[in-house]
């Protein structure tokens, strides 16, 4: 399954309490689409947050987001992985 | 340790061996730092490529990546973590 990592900003000053929610939001319905949230990192600084996935496709990511309450600002293949 | 999630553009059309060489770089020199660089993602498309990493400071992040010959474009730390 492709991997995709989402990244969303305007996310300032974001607790460790409402990332787990948000990413607990995105858990409860994304086998809807064929999507499991593997990982997700906050800079509260900053306010951005990644998403890292797998999904059928970019659109299937977005529309859990989107439900979620948390549309994605961008959404990235990212077939290279490397450790 | 403290995670860090830095960020390249502008590497449209990177290959997997491309990346996997980049990585390498890194990984030979990181401990000059005490940096370990965990992951990284890449979207050939958008020339965007993700790299995760555990160190004591977004600085010896950097200073690994441009002694490796890829100045990231961002570092962000990521002090929230989910699964």
């Amino acid at each position: 399954m492709p991997k995709f990592m989402d990244v969303h900003h305007g996310m300032k000053g974001i607790t460790e309490e409402e990332l787990r929610r948000a990413h607990d939001a995105d858990l409860a319905i994304e086998e809807d689409e064929r999507v499991h949230f593997e990982q997700a990192w906050a800079d509260p600084e900053s306010g951005t947050v990644y998403c890292l996935s797998e999904a059928p496709s970019a659109d299937a990511v977005q529309r859990i987001h989107e439900r979620a309450g948390h549309k994605a600002d961008e959404v990235h293949a990212v077939p290279l992985v490397v450790r």
